[in-house]
């Protein structure tokens, strides 16, 4: 059972999410998958780009921040998916090897108007490298179950949506 | 060489960038990777949450749109990257065995300020299942080298920002 519930949540609340290392192989892998861009694909390619030299995409970030997240208070959570993303900021290039971490800043906390068991906690993510310098901010609401309340399980299947 | 650079793209343009069909398989494994919540990673597991059933990572179409786009246009062009996501709305499942399509609408474009040979093209990006259900919608400026104008090499290497 969940520990953690939308009550659990509140404005200004800081949650420092553990970290990891992102490896040369693992950023080349992604990028092969799903962006194949030559400044994440291969280092002499990667050194003829602006970046001058191999650098994650920035989707590989955004991933690798949802998986820090679900190894983290999302586990605890009653987490239930996200309508969508706010923002997305590519602050600095992630290079291979970083060693990642995630600062989640609850911004806002609201009950759904449309499912009164659950509520949204806007959340800003800061993913950090080396001597903390800020990498990557994204804004997103997840939407958790209330403390109590069970969820209707397939109660309306018309408006869930993804993580 | 690329064909396409960023004067080629003009406001109220709509590419149409092809199909995929995205498997269960391929849902399961991008969610054990970056985002193991029990509705991308298990059927039965999956009926018991408010999808009623297994769908994809709001992450893996987001990842599985920008590889139809690098596979299509960007592949031809003088593409240089992203500064970020200005919005991501997942508007319904994404089901396994859904065919996939991107379209892909230019909202705005812009000459950078300080980067004279570049300039960024603002998109929309619909991804669409059967019937053209508007599953996601994805906006994010893009940024292009300018025709005749190659990228300095390395010329700035504070500036620059993953895909």
């Amino acid at each position: 059972m969940p520990r953690l519930h939308w009550e659990d949540f509140s404005p200004g609340q800081v949650i420092e999410c553990g970290s990891r290392l992102l490896t040369r192989a693992e950023i080349v892998a992604f990028a092969a998958e799903y962006d194949p861009q030559p400044m994440h694909l291969d280092e002499a390619a990667a050194r003829a780009t602006l970046f001058g030299g191999l650098v994650a995409s920035g989707w590989h970030s955004c991933c690798v921040l949802m998986r820090m997240l679900s190894d983290d208070f999302l586990r605890d959570a009653s987490f239930m998916g996200a309508p969508g993303v706010e923002e997305v900021k590519w602050l600095a290039p992630v290079r291979p090897g970083e060693n990642l971490k995630v600062r989640a800043t609850v911004l806002e906390s609201r009950l759904s108007p449309s499912r009164p068991n659950t509520g949204m906690v806007k959340f800003l993510f800061e993913l950090t490298g080396a001597a903390g310098t800020r990498l990557m901010t994204l804004t997103a609401s997840l939407v958790f179950e209330r403390a109590g309340n069970p969820v209707m399980v397939a109660a309306d299947r018309s408006a869930p949506r993804p993580t």
